[in-house]
């Protein structure tokens, strides 16, 4: 079997971390990994199965002779790295939001279009965490019943913001449980122990949070829909690392409940999973878990669910290493 | 000024404690007032102005001479004992869900539907807090355009189980923050620090918990509407006393956000806090505080909003003392 040179851009961060893991777990197959962060971490040692990689720092060869790089930082690292990446002649799997929405750049769920992947200039963007939550415990029933719109409640895990926002409310919350008054915030907007935020990233004039938005456009996107209705609102709230979302689907045909449960189960990648799964029973799963599947109670047409998934895994890491997996399996590598 | 007998039923209780510090607070015109509770607090005193008043338990004669009995105590109890307050003469406003959608009881939110405090029988039910809180933040909107539909995701604090719910999150939260191992529950169906539970209350054949049915049936009856369309999904989230609720209003006719934000800031209650509330800042206050007022991106007829309430006050003691002053007012007493 063909074995590749990875990259990892961003190998410390949680994202980072979480890829090396499941790069390790799936087995992908690696001839040489290569480990890049920030100076701070430069010189750290990060084990995958019986190696010890240094992490390095980006230098101007840094790409040279690399088949896939993972991208795992934020958007101005992405951009600032990109052209060098796709001169090298390596495929840049991107986490960030910087080329979610170019038209010429393919944006995968590999659930759901698999195909996009064949049209990439260079670079293939992973869409953001809610989006990929969401829309994998939508797109069954999208698929035996096409739905109009969607109205979503998120309950984020701070693991979004990365190792710092999972530090935040564990000090916070350390604090507050011993008496202790200090509290500090830096990460988040307001104190997020005990409370929930319901911001996500800056507010754009329509009163949208930015994240809220990347749902509405990334839908759409994956889809193939200019159809396809998103109302978002999206909250922080005080978990680690799982997402969880309320969702409402107005479908075109009346729903036959059944139905939506058996397209669910045998869907690769959902566990159905009732009457409800909580955020913590989610923790380092793949799947994304589904429950509370119930009628709207005035409206046959309409239906509500409960999913939660691992920000870090699904939401994050392994959809892009899935996305690798593609490009290996249909012989683009 | 006419001054009343009062009694609080389960008056050491999460909700009855915040009754004893809220008819001190708002002066309410007492000659005297009697605290009963469960036989593990009798002989307890709760201190109320400058008496020192001892918990007793109920008996035969508890009910006589009274004004005023206000219920903090769960079905059973107050089913049990309504008959015997209703005879003694006293009015009994009730925290439980046991009479709320009874014809002949009324269902008041004073700022909503003060005039159907007129027509009870002795009983006058509270409604539930998810509701309150919710409700308050909708019907300034109701008022200038009808709504049609609502869909709500709430996330609803721990002080909605009693204090019992309370000492479990944080005793959680201490053991977990303190490396401790031996997480245990018994208020929740699963561990709530650092989790989310999307049931509160069993389940109906429908699919929903009582606890969303709850918001659907008291919603209706306090609107006295039979169109006004609710589709809820009710979530526990480990936050201490504040309730928060997600909210899409489909309503009559196109969403003119000034005219919303400008009726919600007149409205008695309400706060317009923008860009958003959350629920830390909202404890111990009476007020339910509204932001995140956005149109829906594809729909014009159709607004968002986020609010958040103290449950303990608005939705649940405040209210209760509030029908007692309307009916002082109204001179039925």
């Amino acid at each position: 079997m063909k074995e590749y040179n990875i990259a990892i851009l961003g190998a410390t961060g949680a994202v980072g971390r979480t890829m090396i893991k499941i790069l390790e777990e799936r087995n992908f197959p690696i001839k040489d990994l290569k480990l890049f962060a920030s100076s701070a971490s430069v010189g750290k040692i990060i084990r995958f199965k019986n190696k010890e990689i240094p992490v390095q720092e980006i230098t101007n060869d840094s790409f040279v002779n690399l088949d896939i790089v993972f991208g795992a930082v934020g958007n101005d690292l992405a951009k600032k790295f990109a052209p060098e990446i796709v001169k090298s002649g390596a495929i840049f799997i991107d986490n960030s939001s910087a080329f979610r929405l170019q038209d010429d750049i393919p944006l995968i769920i590999p659930e759901i279009n698999p195909e996009d992947v064949q049209h990439h200039n260079g670079i293939i963007a992973n869409p953001n965490c809610a989006t990929i939550i969401g829309l994998m415990a939508c797109y069954p029933i999208h698929k035996i019943n096409p739905i109009k719109k969607i109205t979503v409640s998120t309950y984020q895990a701070v693991s979004g913001a990365g190792n710092k926002g999972i530090d935040e409310l564990e000090d916070q919350t350390y604090k507050l449980s011993n008496n202790q008054k200090n509290i500090t915030f830096s990460v988040f907007p307001q104190q997020i122990a005990f409370n929930l935020i319901p911001q996500i990233g800056e507010f754009e004039k329509n009163g949208y949070s930015k994240e809220e938005m990347k749902f509405v456009h990334e839908s759409r996107k994956i889809l193939h829909s200019s159809e396809f209705e998103v109302n978002c609102t999206c909250v922080r709230v005080p978990v680690i690392r799982c997402h969880s979302e309320s969702i409402t689907l107005e479908c075109t045909n009346e729903i036959e409940l059944n139905k939506i449960k058996n397209v669910l189960k045998k869907f690769n990648g959902i566990k159905l999973y009732e009457p409800y799964p909580t955020p913590l029973e989610c923790n380092d799963q793949d799947l994304i878990y589904v429950g509370r599947i119930r009628k709207d109670p005035f409206n046959s047409y309409t239906v509500n669910l409960w999913c939660c998934g691992d920000q870090l895994r699904k939401g994050a890491a392994t959809n892009a290493i899935q996305i690798a997996e593609l490009l290996i399996h249909d012989k683009s590598l």
